[in-house]
């Protein structure tokens, strides 16, 4: 398990390190956008026109419905056979419609589903590579793929019945599921979640396709507001006349050596000449392992940490990044960092043991915890996103606060461990001041207060850092 | 488990399928070879000046020590500790050393080992990339890490103790054994040969570096004049006037259905354009499953095809592909065709379910039948290869002769499984003549004689197709 130590560039890495060659994708002018931010909109496929960082494949991938087609969409959709999508599934539509995913158009066919496996990056028709690491499949059954038949389109619907979206010109293939789950991840021990959430049990075929997406989706929990799409963080950035923007995805509460980490980072980026770098605190909201904190929970805490000033909301845009969490390390770090291309990033920064969690059935890590950044900096199709790996973060007695630690004096410095943190919130004791602020470390002891169950004691396992 | 079916160009696959727009890697004027081919010799790194389709990474590394260096070298060596190389250790040092896996100039670092498990591929400095699939690495155990300690170089002996190489510049990371299996073979299912071979009890430390090796790899089995390295086989191709070179990688005997398949391409390349095309007739002459039939006993059977005029010898080159057997399918089809790249082959044929076998615990295949050849036609680094994929032969009643399947008169064709196959030489059965060469066959018969022990009827499980 990662531990809550925090890291910022050290090591140089084969052919994108930090501190580069100073050259930036912006043309630092004011563009004001003219559409307002998190409003539901109905684009198709737009080209985005920002000097930002370009997203894979050149434009931005949309894939709503125009309003003019979709009563006739509607009629049609009733004609054709239906799946029923899962929450995950239904994670998934909203990342590929939004172009999360570009230049994916839909649900993976058998071809980018063989190169996502086995290379982690797809080739365009010009012979280029975008990144692309993670599989975004279908699943279907035999019953399913009874029913579907000889048709080329399915009706993609909700639990309820509400249809979500069409899926076209399709292609079902075999769901090689222990293949898929051994390159994925790199085992195939049992007890991994994503896989017990969405793999075992699903069905032995997948679907692919082009999507044709109803409405942007809405989960009506009251954070959507929070849930801006690639398009609309790159109209933000560009309102704010953003020279850089620094992408820093996590599922976990936020502490001061985050902070430290991510204040950090600013200051080099200006250093390097930059005149406005935004940072994009990033946290990850799909579908999350039982005994990490619910989103709803991590967004209050975020919410502290910039009242509390420990993040100054002038350079700080908070956004919600819709995928559901594969815990796949190194593989998944990939697609962490290649979505935020798509909304704009051109710096990322990469912890110790990204995406990583303890092995299923062995007492160790899964991940060697330098694979995510050593393979994030070899990876294709990311040549052209900046990493930024840490330097360890710890609590420095002898200042009271988190601080970059210093191997010439390690007795001053406190290691706080996920198991330490979870264990002082459960108890409803305080960490060393200086360590969160105290808004947020209070949303956290709420947290775990909120799960004691009347009739035992037992709590769910959170590994917050 | 691949059945005795062979196949031939079907399909057209993204990037480079059959046929092609004509034009060739050849220069197609006479260069006659001032060398001998198959004498042992001293070289370095020598920069082919031939047209034959350029190696990976533009020159065929091969990493002899020069004779004028040799005393010098072993007096070095005396004083470096010590690795003992096993027989699969040994074949990839033959492998390296004379540029199978060229631009590799040694066993892998983390850094290649990464690249190779995550991206089946290797940048290069210029931002290329060449293809390398399976990784090629030498394990070591705690004890022998301590034992090395500071030194920066290891000497790499065989199993009476003579100097095999010198390893240089080297780096010590972990051997994620679990990791590596799944990302290599898509499972962990126990069983894998190679992986009970060569990983479970390997040490939990991979030593990356670069190569000097004293001499050639030599077996001294009376094969050797067949292992003609990458250098021997341009020179032969080239001496041959060759204006294209098409690879049948094999570890099986030789039926008439693979014959027909390769007098069949030769025939489809003249139409294309191609003077003289040049079969390699290339069996892996490493490591094999205890089932596979043994080296020695499939080069007298190739001998007798070649002999009894079923293919011919002016338009062929028989020799021996040094490299171990993975059976990881299409993660290792891939290093299959690569390698013959730095052979001088242009064309590769692929048949179904390649690298295959069956699931070590599941009663299926292992990989999806069609998988390899789409893979590699995919795969990063192969886009100069063009990839020939198979179509049905099987036996036909009413031509009393291997021929292409015809699905309109299914019922004239027998499809003789390698179950069947190994039934019948077992009991000295024969096969429908036309099946194989009665030369090639007796070989067979004579080879499954040999096995039958005095004191059971067991016979090992053999898969010849």
């Amino acid at each position: 398990m990662a531990s809550m130590a925090t890291f910022i560039a050290q090591t140089p890495y084969p052919h994108h390190s930090f501190p580069k060659k100073l050259h930036t994708h912006f043309a630092p002018t004011l563009r004001l956008s003219l559409r307002p931010v998190s409003t539901p909109k109905t684009r198709q496929r737009l080209r985005i026109s920002s000097a930002l960082i370009e997203p894979d494949g050149g434009k931005l991938v949309e894939l709503f419905v125009p309003e003019s087609e979709k009563a006739e969409k509607k009629r049609d959709a009733a004609t054709l056979p239906r799946i029923k999508l899962s929450r995950i599934d239904l994670e998934w539509v909203h990342v590929i419609s939004e172009g999360w995913s570009s230049p994916l158009t839909g649900f993976m066919r058998e071809s980018e589903f063989l190169q996502t496996l086995h290379f982690n990056s797809l080739r365009l028709d010009d012979g280029s590579f975008v990144n692309m690491s993670v599989p975004i499949v279908l699943a279907i059954d035999d019953a399913q793929k009874r029913q579907i038949g000889e048709s080329t389109r399915v009706a993609l619907v909700d639990s309820d019945n509400n249809l979500i979206a069409i899926l076209n010109d399709i292609e079902i293939y075999k769901h090689h599921k222990e293949e898929r789950i051994a390159r994925t991840w790199g085992t195939t021990a049992p007890g991994l979640p994503y896989v017990d959430e969405a793999i075992t049990n699903a069905g032995n075929w997948l679907i692919g396709g082009d999507l044709e997406v109803m409405e942007p989706i809405k989960y009506n929990d009251g954070l959507d507001r929070f849930r801006l799409s690639p398009t609309e963080l790159r109209d933000e950035f560009t309102k704010r006349n953003a020279d850089a923007v620094f992408a820093f995805q996590l599922r976990n509460p936020v502490h001061n050596g985050h902070a430290l980490l991510m204040t950090d980072t600013r200051r080099r980026l200006l250093e390097m000449g930059y005149k406005n770098p935004i940072l994009l605190l990033h946290p990850l909201g799909g579908y999350t392992k039982a005994d990490d904190v619910p989103l709803t929970w991590r967004m209050k805490q975020h919410e502290k940490v910039l009242e509390d000033g420990v993040l100054d909301p002038e350079t700080t845009v908070v956004s919600i990044f819709p995928s559901p969490m594969h815990y796949a390390g190194p593989t998944e770090v990939q697609w962490h960092a290649k979505a935020r291309i798509n909304a704009g990033a051109n710096f990322y920064i990469v912890g110790r043991d990204p995406a990583g969690m303890g092995h299923p059935i062995e007492k160790r890590d899964l991940y060697d915890a330098d694979h995510g950044k050593k393979v994030l900096s070899m990876a294709p199709g990311l040549e052209r996103l900046n990493i930024l790996p840490f330097k360890v973060a710890a609590y420095d007695k002898t200042q009271g606060k988190m601080a970059f630690f210093e191997p010439s004096r390690a007795q001053d410095f406190i290691f706080i461990s996920g198991t330490k943190m979870r264990t002082l919130a459960r108890n409803k004791e305080n960490p060393p001041e200086g360590f969160m602020c105290p808004g947020g470390w209070k949303v956290l002891v709420d947290y775990y207060d909120s799960l004691v169950p009347a009739d035992s004691g037992k709590v769910p396992e959170a590994v917050p850092a």
